[in-house]
């Protein structure tokens, strides 16, 4: 590259700047410039960093029209009002005027966009088609499957009238009410999940082993009931793809359902970079009507678990409780089909705002940013200057555009530069660049990367392969970070009341520095034997609940106890708190 | 090109070859090619050619393996019973155990997949961006606006309860019933619409004129408690996107309202080829609530009207329904805000239906269609050849997909080539490539089309260009038969005795040759003096509405009498029969 001189930039602490591909330099006025190789030093610094302090390194604070924007209260003082604050300042979501049902403004609705547009991609890859099926289910249908309907009669909304009449009340005043002539013979369930519909349908599409695989993914809304509710993590109404899938025999079915469950960790990894745990369910956790329940779980900044994904092997439940058999090869053979289900939802973002985010706001890993790169003219005051950077501006939005990558340009005049950059940060956009008069006259642009403040000057010439580059870097060095969260909040422990004592959590007073609230310490593998009953009695001494046995780590119950009754371990539990 | 030979392809009645981009050959054994151009030929043929009997012309209806396929009912004997069977043939859609429900298959939600990421980019490119508001609405709210709750309140689901319990009846056996003591203080509507809700939340985000225009989408459902249903056409659940805009003045929200209505003409013309007629609803069709109704009209093969989108300019009215002020440039002002809304659904497969399929099934234009062209090996008897002919069709499908084409290979080997013809014919798939081992020696493919039947032999070298060329020419055929029907069954009419004589509809007797039962005659353009009395009186008497004051024709109506009251006409209006 051609260096830029320092002097002309007017930085007075310097600039990293990209001498190549794998080569960048750090150039400080005055100095002659020392060559490193930051990359990995970078991807260091971002898989250490104490997630709270750095990334504020922005001029935004100090800006003062950002005064009457939301404040973000700090993770080490409340890291659930934090995630309330992070939704409301990033503009994600708000509360409706419907009870635990949310509105998802156009900035979260773009990401999940993206995530679901990513995720469709791989589940159809598999072979599965999109379909769609009722919203309403009839309520006798939920009683088909016995455990089924245990799981989910008891929290979901039902619809009994189908319309509303005019009525004057007491005080003299028109109001609606549902009218007692338009009630429905049999109520109405809406949708809490779609088996039961779905194999309803496969009864009539099955007759066949030619029929199978039959393999059908949907997206959609689906509605429980949720007394505590909290915005993405359990909301009564969810967006999520439910895949439904039936199969000849118990292994093909079995295997659908870890490929479905190897998706999701695929999509949380790759785009979300968030790393995951991968395993079964116990009998408790388990999802009613299904005889083995997967699930990839993801850690949070305060070491709770996150369930981000789940894939159920049903067995013949639910064709025995719908009478769907096949005709076999061989001919006069009818066989039960063997089915999986498997779903993602809206609850991602909940994870990835968890994840990621830091007291600055929201955090976004660069491939599921509906923006990936804002471009921000920073005006002088003469018309002339003003035009020239606007041109500047414009002609490079066009470039980068034209390039494939996801650019914004903040064109908003009454608002100053450092409020700009305040509500970019906010918003968790992975790179800004900023571009002035002198930056014009350079051939260059200033750019600041979001996920660690970090600032450096770069080159117009070539500046789409470098942010590229950059955007990759920062995309791995964010899952690389989330991984290091992980191995220091993982604890292998022999004795129950290790784990008891940790899960107490921290108080503020005993919180390392920028440590998270309420951190309780992360996940614990024990070994363990399988219990119904010394899991509830774990759940209520210390809130912790088994979130999977984990694969990989199985084999190493062979020979020891159990950690909680000394009896012979059967497993290795995975313990954690969990939303 | 280099010619094939017509005695190797062994084709007695001779096939059409395209020699050059603008010229086809036909080919006849024992005949010196006689060379003609055919693109113009071929579209007249596809612009006149009665929809029900040439596209016959396939091998399917011989083959014995298509004998179990479920029947499809000609156009000529019952249309309404033919556009259930077409649903069926092509695996569209089934019915639902819910009333009025339907279950979208992955072939007809593949197809709606297509238009709606069509619709959402050219909604995108407006400036709107999405977003999710909840399912459910408080009754309450739908009273806020006067005419919106006559026209919704009465057709709604109603959610009542949020929990079943299980109770054991008479019989001694256990059932679920709403729970009474989930019963909930306020009834919740399923929105059949969303404005109020999203009012609601306009009035938080809309402080000042900077907060404007204000541009959201939403994709999703909606329930509407229908007694007739009808697929796709009207089903108590439907799929669609509905956008809501705020703007700082009338001339804004009306000029977004047209911008929005343009969306869907070109939508519906440029890829479902289908030809509309857009203009302003009366009052009695408006949209309840509304100021102005726009909307796109299509005529169907049997002369009635569907409407395909509309756009409404919902002046103030929600705005003071809920309160939604802005701040304007000028301190110390404040204005009601204007607003529009707009919409289009799962309706819009019934109109691809209704227009362009016929006797043999569903009809697709190729750039909605998911899969544009399917290639059908022909397999020899003997094993290394069929190997040869795989091999040939797998190199071949690669190159096709590579270049962009979506394309499918029927592998299917238990069924027999002429199933397999008349299974892609019924699915309405453009192009049919088929295979054998002579055409694997000659390096060339035959291609049948499906809208006319047409088959020509095409070398397999530059294949991608002529598919893609021949994809275009039957896609605007295709729009340019439309156009000619809604001609042919357009009329101007200046008495009223004579459009309620055609709208009598011909009987089976009277109807001329492959037309299609029940034909009202089509659009009725007449001079007309608004009045909602003597709009339901015509209604009344033949059944007809009025569609639209139809753009592009209002200015005839000046000096011109009503043809049914006889007083000064006021508008030219657009009747004919409706779904």
């Amino acid at each position: 590259m051609g260096f830029v001189s320092i002097t002309a930039l007017g930085r007075p602490n310097g600039v990293l700047v990209r001498s190549s591909r794998r080569c960048w330099t750090r150039l400080v006025p005055g100095r002659r410039c020392a060559r490193r190789r930051p990359t990995a030093a970078l991807r260091v610094r971002l898989a250490t960093a104490p997630a709270s302090g750095s990334a504020r390194a922005g001029t935004a604070k100090a800006d003062s029209s950002s005064g009457d924007a939301p404040r973000i209260t700090p993770r080490s003082q409340s890291y659930a009002q934090w995630y309330l604050d992070v939704i409301a300042a990033a503009q994600l979501a708000d509360t409706s005027p419907v009870k635990g049902a949310l509105v998802i403004r156009p900035t979260g609705w773009a990401i999940w966009e993206r995530l679901r547009d990513e995720l469709d991609r791989r589940i159809k890859a598999t072979g599965a088609q999109n379909a769609c099926f009722p919203l309403f289910i009839p309520q006798s249908f939920l009683s088909r499957e016995a455990e089924h309907v245990d799981g989910f009669a008891k929290e979901c909304a039902l619809v009994t009238h189908h319309r509303l009449r005019a009525v004057t009340a007491a005080d003299g005043k028109s109001r609606l009410e549902p009218d007692p002539d338009a009630r429905l013979e049999e109520a109405l369930v809406v949708r809490p999940t779609s088996e039961t519909l779905i194999w309803h349908m496969f009864g009539r599409w099955i007759q066949s082993y030619r029929d199978l695989p039959l393999l059908v993914n949907q997206w959609g809304n689906a509605v429980r009931w949720e007394l505590r509710t909290r915005p993405f993590l359990r909301t009564s109404e969810f967006y999520w793809q439910e895949g439904h899938t039936a199969h000849a025999t118990r292994e093909e079915a079995m295997d659908k359902a870890r490929e479905m469950l190897e998706v999701y960790r695929g999509l949380l990894e790759q785009w979300l970079a968030i790393p995951v745990v991968a395993g079964f369910k116990t009998a408790s956790e388990r999802f009613a009507g299904a005889e083995e329940t997967l699930t990839v779980e993801a850690m949070m900044q305060n070491g709770w678990a996150l369930q981000c994904g789940t894939s159920h092997f049903l067995g013949q439940n639910f064709a025995r409780a719908f009478n769907v058999y096949y005709q076999t090869e061989e001919a006069g053979t009818r066989e039960l089909v063997w089915a999986t289900s498997w779903g993602a939802s809206t609850r991602l973002l909940g994870a990835l705002i968890m994840v990621h985010s830091d007291d600055t706001g929201l955090v976004l890993p660069p491939r599921v940013a509906p923006t990936q790169v804002v471009l921000v003219p920073i005006l002088p005051k003469e018309e002339a200057e003003r035009q020239e950077v606007r041109a500047f501006c414009e002609s490079l939005l066009g470039r980068l555009r034209g390039h494939g990558l996801r650019v914004e340009m903040d064109r908003r005049e009454t608002l100053r530069p450092g409020a700009k950059f305040f509500d970019w940060e906010r918003r968790g956009v992975p790179l800004r660049l900023e571009v002035g008069k002198r930056d014009v006259a350079n051939k260059g642009v200033m750019c600041a990367r979001r996920v660690d403040g970090q600032k450096m000057a770069l080159p117009v010439d070539g500046l789409e392969a470098r942010l590229e580059d950059m955007l990759e870097e920062v995309q791995e060095g964010m899952l690389e970070r989330a991984q290091r969260f992980v191995q220091q909040h993982w604890h292998r422990v022999e004795q129950y009341a290790e784990m008891r004592e940790r899960l107490r959590g921290r108080k503020a007073e005993e919180a390392e520095d920028g440590e998270v609230e309420g951190n309780m310490g992360g996940f614990f593998l024990a070994p363990w034997r399988d219990s119904v009953e010394n899991e509830a009695r774990i759940k209520e001494e210390c809130k912790a609940t088994i979130r999977c046995y984990p694969d990989g780590w199985q084999q190493e119950a062979g020979g020891k106890r159990c950690f909680y009754s000394g009896e012979m371990a059967t497993h290795m539990a995975l313990f954690a708190r969990a939303y």
